[in-house]
């Protein structure tokens, strides 16, 4: 049924498969794609009923593309979650840390480890296209002196064995995650948990002009999450905001801030409301 | 001599180096690293004179990563530029497109050159390490039926043979880098180009807290041009500010908007004043 088939980009194991598990729980079916687009596409044209697609990480910052995706395809967000990105080393059930020779993974992933590499000299990275594919890739070849470096869940998906946990350089190292579908719920509210509105508009770029904007906010006192700026694709000299804040079109201040908004600004559009994430 | 050596991330060719090419003309050394952080490193030591870091990309959003370096490293900001990433297909000298059998390239490369992949079937691509050095393993295989992934510099350099000239599927693709010295010149000013500064501040996530700073600038009518939120590491609840108005703590009002909003702020920092990229 596609209706519990939650989109998202990568193979099986992924980190978003991850960041699925956390929003959704067991009771789903995974549909893995290749690109960010075909993600959104899946739920647009029904084939999925939700999608998971990070959005932040705390070392790379905003994933802008689908940023654009969310503009582009009008899919709600509906839930956010955090998942901290580890790093493990993983072999198939013949491997051992000393047996290994060779790790393979996304040179993005190979690059957060730099100190294990270092502590570990014999062996030598290799670049691979995805981390949860690079664990399949070791399982498929079934030789213990490969290994893979990906997430405990690609391991698990995989049958294969940790060698190592958590050989990342940096600790601090999360993404965020929006869940995705294909209209809001009527009524996003879970008692005691507070609501997040992401929004986004755009302003020309004029002294002042942002200011103006976010004085929309903070004369009401709305607490603002996240700010960020980022040229207008195509339109030189404008710019995009993109902006959460703690409530919920549905209170009186937030929405008398949105009209304000509105007022002071060339489009606005609402990404979602959703409850946020502890 | 280490005056005229700068230093980049990647290997030989990499955009990094496009980009110091821009900044800099063909009178320096090059000086690859492996790390962003040995990059900053090298200047710190006196090894490189200068640095070439990617500091955003239009697709990717910030390098937070790089935006931690500045803190840490303290290297101030002496001019910026952006470079339009464009990836070609490249062979060796007896290559051509229909001889093209596999493709290498860093996986961010490949994902972002699908049309291509599907309009040539018979291509398949192949992660590597990084875009530039794809190129040179073409180079040293100097087999007819492998190309890279890579921008034309990296052609350049390894004596490459450019088989297809901008593959890649979206060219709003542009990446903006910050050249960074030891210490800043005394005046940064060039006759007729504005300057540009970029801040960093901390502030409690507190309700119009992040209202109130912008209003040192606001209220002064200096033009904001860039601002972006995000968790300050390590501390919960409290949140870094990227900033970049237009104009030099030299001028009377930002001078006075450093001033007001430092009476804010738990801490500012200055991470450089430098020409505004046309």
């Amino acid at each position: 049924m596609a209706r519990n088939r939650v989109a998202f980009q990568g193979a099986r194991g992924a980190f978003s498969e991850e960041a699925a598990r956390r929003l959704l729980g067991d009771n789903v079916v995974y549909l893995p794609c290749e690109r960010f687009e075909d993600v959104f596409e899946a739920v647009r044209s029904g084939q999925a009923g939700c999608a998971v697609v990070p959005i932040e990480n705390t070392l790379h910052g905003s994933v802008h593309e689908n940023y654009d995706n969310l503009l582009n395809f009008k899919l709600p967000i509906v839930a956010e979650t955090r998942i901290r990105i580890v790093h493990n080393l993983i072999g198939c059930s013949e491997a051992t840390l000393a047996k290994v020779k060779k790790a393979i993974s996304h040179p993005v992933a190979l690059r957060q480890c730099l100190t294990f590499f270092k502590q570990n000299k014999r062996i030598r990275s290799e670049a691979f296209y995805d981390t949860a594919g690079s664990v399949r890739r070791v399982m498929e070849e079934g030789d213990p002196s490969m290994a893979a470096i990906a997430s405990k869940a690609a391991a698990a998906y995989y049958g294969a064995k940790i060698l190592k946990r958590s050989i990342e350089d940096d600790r601090h190292n999360y993404t965020r995650f929006f869940l995705l579908k294909k209209t809001a719920p009527k009524r996003p509210a879970k008692k005691g948990v507070p609501l997040k509105t992401s929004i986004v508009f755009s302003t020309p770029n004029k002294p002042g002009t942002l200011f103006r904007c976010l004085s929309a906010f903070g004369l009401r006192d709305i607490n603002m999450d996240k700010i960020e700026s980022r040229p207008f694709r195509g339109r030189p000299f404008e710019y995009l905001f993109y902006l959460d804040f703690l409530g919920s079109p549905d209170d009186p201040a937030c929405r008398n801030a949105m009209s304000h908004l509105g007022e002071m600004t060339d489009f606005v559009a609402v990404l979602g409301c959703y409850p946020q994430a502890s």
